[in-house]
């Protein structure tokens, strides 16, 4: 029986071809979750079709066809997200960008690399550093992430406090508008003012205004040399201290990491590397560049948290060492999620200077709502990652957990800071966005959606 | 007499005051040029009135004034813009955001700077430095421009090539919108992905959309130390391959000028320090960093320098050398202006790799029109300027020097550069925008501009 849906699903099969269209309920289901927790309980929310186009064209004529249908799309990439950002609606086009997946071009004497969306971040390092080249974004999840979720979630990383975030690093965009356009913002330069910046408009829009098909990236010669350094601390706060000490000292690592005393026994009890069990918190440094300027940096680190209380120092002797430090900290996550069943990630961002308060208000949110709480995060640049581990199965504990969210992003507001560093808000934050966000800035924000996706249909339900 | 035009006059004189209020036509005048060349000959276009506002409240009152009586605005700094981005229509309301100038607050442990877009950018240069800290965006014209207009036309200058331009350093901006609303966007750390960037998107946007009141910008410590080379050149082209060269060498100077003879000889008549007037070209470097981190990338810039045939190469031997040096670069612009009664700044940048042909061709299409052509430029990041030199009242002349403009903003369209780098579109360059964007992003633009602006009333005539 021909409806308009079946229809929109046969002409989609005809774009694409059948093999890129699928519709069955057991793969639709797959798509009905990302690697968000706390906003997918009871029934799932099933797209209607999931299509993997080969090329900007098939997009463009994919978007046509939603237009002409009025179907919802939500474009995905790995599905990587910790912010429900990928969730479909009911009845959606599920727009997968993952064959787009190429390298188009690495040119070293304009350090930059052309990609389409579907690369994984992870490769694209690995690929660049084989040129003495440096794309610094770094995101827990690089090992499968696209740099087309990067784009639209400004991914951030351990490396944003010396070198920035997504948003730093792209020069030009191709993209889908909802009508089906193709358009190509930014210049192929550092430099150029013909017109408003799209490119940074669509960075970070979370998939509400463009679909994007290719990205040139700026990149920065790799960094000579690393010194890692593993700083123990009796008291919580003065190691979040020694933070704002550092780069009020002019000193800025290329990351400068912080885990407290949850996360030091879960990563010891998962990764068995020697780490101090017993501490209250470590910092985990690491300075690049020239290896003299990397030398004095240490000592000079080393200098101001001896004067704030460090009770150990550790320098990495060798690379091999420093990658286990380095493998511990990225082992935050996967050792936490073994404790209970599910992890909700807070992710928040306070000034440098707050973080010490940040941290230390957290931890006592946690024991005021009697919740098992770990906290990791990127110091440097005040990016706190608050882990709450719970089960959604309890729900008398859920509330308490939904009742310190609550608190936790409160109080990211009230030291100046924001509720969302690098994650995004999609769905999941959504409804606390009107605790940062003045209703003029959402409504200026809502006339620019208006503007450029006037039916709405690109990933609804999301932030805006 | 009571016209609309005398009534919102006089209400303009409630909000700011009357001594902030000027109609009279030699005022008025003062105000019908900028520092641009090119579209201001004939009959000048007056404003109706000037008006300085104090504050953003009495801002925002002057916008809901200009709404209701249909009055267009044009935003205004120190007019030392070089794109007729500050010129007038007629009868518009010029708002001169000056009286906001002061610096708020000085944070040193959370590397930022909050100002107002009246503070002078060599002002904040110097405080910021006396603290150890570092605001790289160095447009020529600093000891005179703001940071208002630094902001409206995304300002680069020298260090763009290792540190970026404005839009890198921006954290928060508070603006006026055209109906008088007030909007705070960003945050105050350098992540944050609450919502659409719309931070980038007011920077570089020619005072079309918003007015600037108050801007958070990122600091940077200051480098610990310089190394200024200069090196001579009996090719032209060597000198420009010099450029790509370094650069795929791994090295980013802080600075990486070039010059051509026309250049070397005027600023040597000029400042008399001893320029080799008989060379072809020169490229003047920057390195910054820690000492043995640049006296490494000293002896490696040379090595490849020696590589492509330089002639000369002179280290400056201490500070005061050094500074000599930099001063003969700032001097290009004043030299030049000496030789005819105008000069037009062309600003076009390309991929590194094609500066040589930039260049090369940019001499040629001088010679081609029998014009006077001196070329400076930030070389470094690919960014040309071309200084042609004319009389505007000669109007053969400026005949071939329209159809040479044309010629060199479509080379640099073909080398895949950009016809607008730093110094903005405005009104000067608005009629060649189609040569590089594309319809379907002029309309995404113009969307844009609607939904924001529904009126037109921000800065209309220029870019868009």
């Amino acid at each position: 029986m021909s409806s308009p849906k079946n229809e929109f699903i046969a002409r989609v099969r005809e774009v694409v071809g059948p093999r890129y269209v699928d519709t069955r309920t057991e793969e639709l289901f797959g798509y009905s979750y990302d690697a968000s927790f706390g906003c997918t309980k009871g029934t799932p929310v099933l797209p209607a079709v999931i299509v993997k186009p080969a090329n900007k064209e098939e997009i463009s004529k994919l978007m046509q066809l939603a237009t002409a249908y009025r179907i919802p799309v939500v474009p995905r990439g790995a599905g990587s997200n910790n912010s429900g950002g990928t969730l479909p609606v009911d009845g959606c086009m599920v727009l997968e960008t993952n064959r787009l997946n190429r390298i188009l071009e690495l040119d070293k004497r304009n350090l930059t690399v052309r990609v389409q969306p579907g690369v994984i971040t992870g490769q694209l390092h690995r690929v660049v550093e084989a040129e003495g080249l440096f794309y610094p974004p770094d995101p827990a999840s690089l090992d499968f992430c696209t740099i087309g979720g990067n784009l639209a979630e400004c991914a951030g990383g351990p490396r944003g406090v010396k070198y920035g975030v997504t948003r730093d690093y792209v020069l030009q965009l191709e993209a889908v508008l909802a009508d089906g356009t193709v358009i190509r913002t930014g210049t192929q330069t550092i430099k150029g003012v013909t017109g408003y910046d799209l490119t940074r408009l669509l960075v970070g829009s979370e998939g509400t205004l463009a679909i994007f098909t290719e990205a040139l990236l700026r990149l920065i010669p790799l960094p000579q040399a690393h010194h890692t350094i593993l700083a123990v601390y009796d008291d919580i706060r003065a190691a979040a201290d020694s933070v704002g000490a550092i780069i009020a000292g002019g000193i800025v690592p290329a990351c400068l990491e912080f885990m407290d005393r949850v996360l030091i026994k879960c990563v010891e009890e998962y990764a068995h590397i020697g780490l101090p069990t017993e501490a209250e918190a470590v910092l985990l440094l690491d300075l690049d560049g020239h290896p003299a300027a990397i030398a004095d940096e240490a000592l000079a680190v080393e200098k101001i948290c001896r004067g704030l209380s460090v009770r150990d120092l550790h320098s990495a002797a060798d690379e091999e060492q420093r990658q286990q430090l380095w493998a511990a900290r990225r082992a935050a996550f996967p050792a936490i999620v073994r404790l209970r069943p599910n992890v909700l990630t807070e992710d928040v961002v306070v000034p440098r200077d707050k973080f010490a308060d940040m941290v230390m208000q957290a931890q006592g949110i946690g024991e005021k709502y009697q919740l098992l709480v770990g906290m990791a995060g990127h110091a440097g640049d005040g990016n706190l990652h608050v882990e709450i581990l719970t089960d959604e199965n309890d729900e008398v504990e859920m509330a308490r957990v939904q009742q310190a969210v609550l608190e936790i992003l409160q109080t990211a507001v009230e030291l100046n800071g924001t509720i969302a560093g690098e994650h995004g808000v999609g769905r999941l934050k959504a409804p606390y966005l009107g605790l940062e966000i003045k209703k003029e800035v959402m409504a200026t924000m809502q006339a620019i959606k208006q503007a450029l996706d006037p039916l709405g249909l690109l990933n609804p339900g999301k932030f805006i």
